[in-house]
């Protein structure tokens, strides 16, 4: 059986990946179907001019993600658990942010599956060594092993507030508060600002773990709505009057869910109007630093000189969601509140991570991870750019994201493209349905795709697929399923 | 200079952390005040007939733990920073259990402090090089880094589960759900069966950390009163009536912080009030596990087959609380909405951490470690019976625990010993003021004494001079300062 891979040695991924995903393909695709036998190692790399350990290393990566199953003596499989078919049933109906999320989770692991679906950085491109060679230092540091400071350890905050600098914010390390990553940091702050019953003004759309939180609190979210440039600040204003709310929440800077970057003229409206109404901005600066172009303009909290803001970030997508780290910039005022918060509900964050993490900072191991992994990601994202615009109809709205991991498809009408994800999911790839995003209904259908975590031929590749089903779908050719949608909008 | 150190071959205590302990003892009592030289490692080496790596360990612990200061050529000298007579000033005057909760964390890395206040395990028993060999492992385990399950790592809560079994809980994986430590667990679970302005019942006393927790959320506890063999239940069954509380929070076996275990009898009758109620047990078994005599009965768990309960435990004190790992047992209808919650607080544990727990459990190191530290630990116990028997006055009340690290003292009555933990911190040793684990206010002074964190010759010192404090307002020979107290009890 000849499975016809092609190897780039110019290709910036390394050889053995360029074998796994060209697998992936031909097993998400239907050509390596489930039980199919693969070639043996020796007669691979024959076949491809490479060295044998190679080929065993893309095989050793596929058995561990479990999309292939090896038997001594017998040879290499593809897995039984491979069914991308079967992932369209599997997965709940019922479309919340909640279950969403579950699924997002999920799918990071499914076997037979490539995911568009998760804004989060490729696993692959941590730097693994480097970052736990001060952790293993570490071992008997017997402090590591107790219950640390609520706050955070100092000398992390110290780093944090070093860090914070180059995002134009002067933060003392007391004004900040460790936190197991921006979930949290947005947990505390809104239970720090309002109570159930209260309400809270969110962009529409807006990044769905938000609107998750802030309904397990009670609190009533009520959009926003975005231009280009950000809010809209005649509705912002409205809403402020109107609403009265505890706080603003808003990603101004390579928005999730739309890859959007607020304009700095923007910015200082809706610092300026929230001043002026008294009311709290939280601002969640996650993705400023992943710039592709120009750098971005400085977040709110650079700008404002009252303390209106809660400024909320992370090592997540720099680093690797796996820390669980992120922070808290908070007014003084708000600072031992947040902390008496974080105490009821974990006490603490693992010592022994923070002490990993402050010293890959101080010793310059994220300035360096960066100059590595931005033009990778920018790669990515001009691979996503180039086949959204050669494959995408006139009548799909997108744009093209300056910096982050997501951009956001709009569909000129709902219905006609309503099971768009799941008939996606159907072919073996995943993305997130644009309900889960928003505080309220629209008329149109919408879609995040993700493109941190693939290299560029995935993206490309699974570009086209979906364009084909807009396709179909614009011209009729599909019979769309009616959608099972128990979830009533967040409002 | 002599300092007198004295050396035990047959002790238990590595004779590096003898040293260690000895020189601490002088440096709290004033023998040894900030400034002072210590002899040369070669000198103190050859006095005492030890190796001078020895000697060198200790300095270095010392060090390492800022009670000592080294300058090359200089010397090794008291740091500036031991000051214990001003920490009685600088802890916060305000006794509530967020704030306690806060100077426990702090105190346990204090210098020139001694603490019997925090129910810890004791760090350096904590068995790092095998536990982290599972982690160095799994760096390349690209897996770890991403986000991870919010249920927990299903290959962890297999081992949980496995885990259970030995406390007599039949749970399978899936009724499990992985938490950041007993805290996180209670607070989810709290939020899951309550709502602000509920009642919960709780035992007076009863764990600070819930109090805080619950008050976090709005909550209102009511005590529950103890007898010797647990709560009383003509009361509990009364309060459940009239309170219609929505939890009955318990920690039957070794409990913080009177450190009693439920009799079987009083489990039973606990759980059929709860049922006949309708009422939820949260069930906190974290200390069952380090008993140093008879095993103790059953957890409430076990016994319930209703689903009654819901029960909370970590690894915290049999392992070390850095790790932030804990698990939620709960009946099937309530476990989506628990995870549903831990999704909205903060996602996911470290999927790191959690693989290195699964790997030291499976194989085993759970259960060599606890063969190991239970000897110690009785031996902690054992030595504080013994002073406590041997020092304290008739009219002092206390009972010898059978397990986990805490005893409870009272106080013949409140005023004469309002300010006694503070007298023993102007000393240089912590404990935990009674007041902060209490619902309700009582009309007797009391104290928690933890003796899991120091050895045997520590915790008898640092009684002898609490008994000394204890004699001296018995018999009217100090002044007690009037308390300044702005903590309202939580009711």
């Amino acid at each position: 059986m000849s499975i016809e891979l092609k190897i780039d040695r110019s290709h910036s991924l390394a050889i053995y990946q360029q074998i796994v995903e060209q697998l992936k393909d031909r097993i998400c695709n239907g050509r390596l179907p489930a039980g199919t036998r693969l070639p043996t190692v020796r007669r691979l790399a024959a076949d491809l001019g490479v060295t044998r350990l190679t080929v065993q290393n893309a095989y050793s990566a596929l058995q561990e993600a479990g999309w292939v199953e090896a038997t001594v003596g017998r040879g290499t499989f593809v897995s039984q658990a491979v069914r991308p078919t079967t992932f369209g049933r599997a997965l709940t109906p019922a479309l919340s942010p909640d279950t969403v999320i579950s699924e997002i989770l999920q799918v990071n692991h499914a076997v037979g599956l490539r995911s568009l679906a998760s804004a989060s950085p490729d696993p692959h491109l941590f730097p693994a060594e480097e970052f736990w060679q001060g952790l293993i230092t570490q071992q008997t540091d017997v402090a590591a092993t107790g219950y640390g400071s609520s706050q955070g350890d100092p000398r992390l905050r110290v780093e944090i507030a070093r860090d914070l600098q180059e995002r134009g914010i002067d933060a003392a390390p007391d004004e900040i508060v460790v936190v197991a990553g921006v979930t949290q940091g947005l947990s505390l702050a809104a239970q720090c600002l309002a109570q159930a019953g209260d309400r809270v003004l969110v962009e529409q759309p807006t990044y769905l773990g938000l609107l998750h939180t802030i309904k397990a609190q009670g609190l009533q979210p009520v959009a926003v709505p975005l231009d280009e440039h950000g809010p809209i600040l005649d509705e912002l204003e409205r809403l402020l009057i109107q609403e009265r709310p505890r706080f603003f929440y808003t990603i101004p800077t390579y928005q999730n869910p739309t890859g959007r970057c607020m304009a700095l003229e923007r910015r200082q409206a809706v610092l300026d109007l929230a001043t002026a109404h008294g009311v709290v901005v939280v601002e969640d600066d996650i993705y400023a630093r992943l710039a592709y172009d120009d750098p971005p303009p400085p977040p709110l909290k650079a700008l404002d000189p009252t303390g209106s803001v809660v400024y909320v970030s992370s090592y997540s997508k720099l680093l690797m969601p796996g820390l669980r780290l992120g922070y808290l910039a908070a007014p003084p005022r708000l600072v031992e509140r947040l902390i008496s918060l974080r105490r009821a509900t974990d006490l603490c964050s693992p010592p022994l991570l923070q002490r990993a993490l402050t010293i890959f900072l101080r010793e310059g191991g994220l300035r360096r991870h960066l100059r590595r992994v931005l033009p990778l990601y920018r790669e990515r994202r001009n691979a996503l750019a180039q086949a959204l615009a050669r494959h995408l109809p006139g009548a799909v709205q997108w744009s093209t994201p300056q910096g982050g991991f997501c951009t956001w498809l709009t569909l000129p009408n709902y219905h006609a493209f309503a099971d768009l994800e799941r008939a996606f999911l159907a072919q073996g790839w995943a993305v997130t349905p644009g309900e889960v995003f928003l505080a309220e209904a629209q008329t149109h259908k919408s879609l995040r795709i993700c493109f941190g975590s693939q290299p560029p031929e995935t993206i490309a590749a699974g570009i086209q697929v979906l364009a084909g089903l807009i396709h179909d779908r614009l011209h009729g050719r599909s019979q769309p399923q009616p959608l099972v949608n128990d979830w009533a909008p967040l409002v």
